[in-house]
């Protein structure tokens, strides 16, 4: 048997969907499409954009007789798709997803899952502010990473295919165990975009500064949060609801510890901040050497003349 | 008299001084410029890199016969730099500084500055990550707003000239109180960088996530975070020190705002959280139609490709 899947189905056609549906189909993994979404507007779109070979708003339908399917919905509505495709999928199937937060869509999911397909939940570090099937791009994974958290006993040829799928698409692949991705996430994309969608909503709702104030001198730091609180709400309701635990517990450190930094600002201990923004330099040269973000010079916006 | 100046003095080279530096020259808006660091090394390197006719580790050396004056050094150093300035200026002279707090820019330079000269204090909100006289480019300006802050009194055509000289630079330029800037500033910029070096600094100090981690997975919002916490830290610890009133004013609003929305999480209160993700988009729209930020969808860096 190739390693090629032959039959994938895509549950949800959003940035992410789209984006698998237009590598695997560039870079050869699959040789056919079959494209769901339960809003038969994004179904037009989808077929518009000829992201794949069947569309359905059907999620049970287009499971059917797929040796791969791919759950790319808000993590809030997992459960709901498992429970209806559960029943339609082809034994031996392996059934994988996109989702931000892993324990708990392997909570809802695996329960309504049959015994005879393979189960290895996956989440993709990628993305951009846009979403639907317009904003994704066949190397939105190139060089990112996807990590697979499989649970206890899955059948690792079947984590060594969703791996080599994941690949395929130019992805790096990593494997942990799900509470771990879930803590892991929580500091490095939760909580930074909690910050920032509160940040931004903080300086919507000020009396002193006008909000046309906030646009016009938004250079200073500011836009770089609005790009990070432009993300998909659904999406991210639905990770904060389903990521409780973790986002709490990293929250309350990060508020400890800006408690503190508002401390030494208050009584002028200028040592202890020098120190700190020093440290934070190291990790940015870490991000750049793990081939994670680019060393341009981004405030500058150089790289797109004639936009601004 | 000509608009245009005949002699520049910079006091600072690094991003700032040297960005101006290279614009009044490629633009054609000053006829000479003395460049001066304190560091002798920061002298060769500005020397080595053309971007003045004269070099001086004197600031009282570089102000003789100067009729524009730009202070750009961290705002911390501004009274030591009066001081020393104040008894070479020429009569008529305008003093200029590119601090980003203006209230104790003048409270701490004026007293020094003779009568017979024009203080317009300046500040154009740009920058990059990147700090030092390479870093600087002639463009950095272009496009982003520079706030004047002429204290009660300053002499008009003063100001004009200042103005002029910013709108040479490319930049759009707009007049404020001094109070008002700082606490525009406190949210659009100041309180921005307090809380992205906050997180990095959090993020390299927990037990369960490895620092290695939170590098590889950076790309879900944290390594943008990590861009901002890379700044000048000289320059940052003074902002803090000298704009205390107003960045604790408005981080007393974030961690308020931030309060609310983790007991919407603790909660499960998925209708506020959708509702306030769903406002922070507008503000992000009003940035790109004021021309200050661009729609290309960046987490994808695809402008930078090849270098990851």
């Amino acid at each position: 048997m190739s390693d090629q899947f032959k039959r994938l189905a895509l549950i949800g056609i959003g940035l992410i969907g789209s984006s698998i549906a237009r590598g695997a189909r560039e870079f050869g993994l699959v040789e056919e499409i079959a494209v769901q979404s339960r809003r038969a507007e994004t179904v037009k779109t989808a077929e518009r954009l000829k992201l794949g070979d069947s569309y359905t708003t059907s999620a049970a339908d287009a499971v059917v007789d797929a040796d791969l399917v791919i759950v790319a919905v808000p993590v809030g509505a997992s459960g709901d798709i498992a429970e209806e495709i559960g029943p339609a999928l082809k034994p031996g199937a392996i059934v994988s997803d996109v989702g931000s937060v892993k324990e708990s869509v392997i909570r809802q999911m695996q329960p309504h899952l049959p015994k005879n397909v393979h189960f290895v939940p996956a989440h993709p570090v990628a993305g951009t502010e846009y979403s639907g099937p317009e904003a994704g791009f066949a190397e939105l994974f190139r060089g990112r990473w996807t990590i697979l958290t499989p649970p206890e006993g899955t059948d690792p040829k079947a984590v060594e295919r969703v791996r080599a799928f994941w690949t395929g698409l130019g992805a790096r692949v990593d494997t942990m165990a799900a509470d771990h991705h879930d803590m892991v996430l929580a500091i490095t994309s939760h909580v930074p975009h909690l910050i920032a969608y509160n940040i931004v909503s903080t300086a919507a709702h000020l009396e002193e500064v006008t909000e046309s104030e906030v646009m016009k001198f938004a250079a200073g730091g500011f836009r770089d949060f609005t790009r990070i609180a432009a993300s998909d709400p659904t999406m991210w309701r639905d990770v904060f609801l389903n990521n409780k635990q973790a986002v709490l517990e990293m929250l309350g450190r990060f508020t400890e510890d800006l408690t503190a930094l508002q401390r030494a600002i208050r009584f002028g201990d200028g040592d202890a901040l020098f120190e700190l923004f020093t440290r934070t330099r190291a990790i940015r040269r870490g991000i750049i050497d793990a081939g994670q973000e680019t060393a341009a010079p981004d405030f500058g916006r150089q790289h797109e003349s004639g936009k601004e």
